[in-house]
């Protein structure tokens, strides 16, 4: 750290992403990627696109825009495009959350909400989830700040209906609340449908899972056309051609090839509740993931442990040593034989 | 503008990119793109990339980092990558400025300075160019703020020498002096070689303009070790995977193909000065350009007048409706048929 810092940033803790180890070839599943390459017609279009990197993209990205609006069927008014999902949840931390407009969100959740609030200097308040890990939504219908929920939650990657979030936003009808919704397609019923009703309403998606497309990082929001317009105004404030011209041209190729798209969630949703059924027969005790990611926990090895010794057998999963969560282990869905090298890896461990 | 906004960002006056109009198809010398396409190794490269592209990106960038280290000739600890080089700009607003540290830049400069004070919240303090649109150093040394310096400047074209820098770095020891070098390959002398003097001096480069790589959004920032570790404080707090797969691939080839480069540099240089004196020839003023782009003037016609009238001729140029440069058009230094084009429509309109 600098003497030049000001004290804000001095301050602040980053977001650690999963580790990325170099030092040999690992099976992942620590970071909730997709095992399945790009789509062909994705790659295709990118691949096309390229030649004209010497010119900056369509700031407006109007195009993949209008392409996302037909996929979540709503008008290209209520969509901007980001840099991942991640750029535009900052966007909305940036123009929502104030001094008096905390952030709210739940303790056990995607880090990257406290990362945020830190470093646009406004507060937060964590809301306890309950026992079983679910998300109670009368606990946040009273804290009159900006709502943010992800939904599936991570990493436990259980659901609320979304009557829940209706309640939501009846009940806080004059802030905004966020649904981040990275990993509703493996299971998850989407909020889009609800923006039409409420003003209030911002939902965020990406392609980093479902779409194969976490390398060349895109994500959008979706919401009212006045929400949006507040989004851009700061996305034309911070980095007004966030999406390059190639990551576009893919995400249109992504969307365009609904057979693929299809066959990789139900390949997902099979190998995860595959894994599922095996962790259980080995005594896991594993949450009703709609994600690709399951979060499980065994009497027999504690999550840390488990984790130590999966790596040296080169397979990487997650662990948060993190109060209440760290008995368990994350692992990501992968494809069957990744799968079923972690649940030959994870009988070895325990000797069974 | 939603009701949800909090004060800081309903107040934003957001940036305005160079138009791109759909009509037809235009000449476009307005946002200083370059008119070559990629280096063939850097489309090779990104190509063999894409379908790697379900996984996330490295978000050390350690490999392009290497490559641009070697490049510039510092250590890649010294070395921090973006999306464009306006993020790590932001960055710099993030972590140095504050109320006591305001930003402090020239009145005539890149527009983007303004709107970072804006959307960070801190205070800034323009200074006056000189008569002849010169930077006086002496100017900014009591002002005790974070100074940024475009330097070649835009959209003046103009440069400032190395001791000039120097003076700076001296007499603001306890702030960050920031130099956006993005058109220092047209001419300029960069100042990264006093990265290993002066530990409060940030150099930012891109690969928009001489790498032609505009539409793939790639920057970065060579400074002392302490401050890329600021900036990469804020980057893993804002967004960790700036710099997606096929970008970082495409620039490591746009780094190693040294001839095109190298050719391009010398095409643009030879068509900014046979295009300045065939304007001098016609009775513009043309400021002394080291960037790929010219500024000039001529008593003939006003610059919005001017603008307009390329405009419905197929070319589009850049004018700012601002004091004292509104006379100007900034025009951007394209391949030599387009530069032909631009002097004979610019003939016609004159009536010469």
């Amino acid at each position: 750290m600098s003497n030049f810092l000001n004290e804000k940033t001095a301050r602040l803790a980053p977001y650690v992403p999963g580790e990325q180890p170099k030092d040999k070839k690992y099976i992942k599943l620590n970071t909730n990627e997709s095992p399945f390459p790009p789509s062909k017609r994705a790659l295709s279009l990118a691949k096309k696109e390229m030649a004209n990197c010497n010119l900056y993209p369509d700031p407006d990205c109007s195009a993949l825009i209008s392409e996302i609006a037909k996929t979540v069927k709503v008008k290209p008014e209520n969509v901007i495009v980001s840099n991942g999902s991640d750029e535009v949840l900052n966007f909305a931390f940036i123009a929502y959350c104030s001094e008096n407009a905390p952030a709210i969100f739940p303790d056990i959740t995607y880090g990257f909400y406290k990362v945020f609030a830190g470093v646009n200097g406004v507060p937060y308040k964590e809301i306890a989830l309950k026992g079983d890990f679910s998300i109670d939504v009368n606990d946040y219908l009273d804290k009159n700040g900006v709502i943010f929920i992800a939904n599936p939650n991570a990493p436990t990657g259980l659901t609320i209906p979304l009557s829940d979030i209706e309640k939501l936003l009846k009940k806080n009808k004059n802030r905004v609340v966020v649904i981040d919704e990275a990993y509703v397609d493996f299971g998850g019923e989407s909020a889009v449908k609800l923006i039409k009703k409420y003003d209030n309403l911002l939902v965020t998606q990406t392609f980093s899972k479902s779409r194969s497309m976490a390398g060349a990082r895109l994500g959008f929001g979706v919401a009212s056309e006045k929400i949006i317009n507040d989004l851009k105004t700061v996305k034309y404030s911070t980095n007004p051609y966030n999406v390059n011209r190639v990551t576009a041209a893919m995400g249109i190729g992504a969307l365009k090839d609904k057979k693929y798209f299809s066959d990789n969630i139900s390949s997902i949703i099979k190998n995860r509740e595959d894994t599922t059924l095996a962790l259980k027969n080995l005594g896991f005790e594993c949450l009703d993931s709609k994600t690709n990611f399951i979060f499980a926990k065994s009497d027999k090895i504690l999550g840390e442990n488990l984790y130590l010794k999966l790596k040296e057998k080169g397979i990487l999963v997650r662990h948060f040593n993190k109060e209440r969560i760290s008995d368990y282990i994350r692992v990501t869905v992968g494809s069957a034989s990744e799968m079923q090298a972690f649940i030959t890896a994870v009988k070895e461990i325990l000797g069974e």
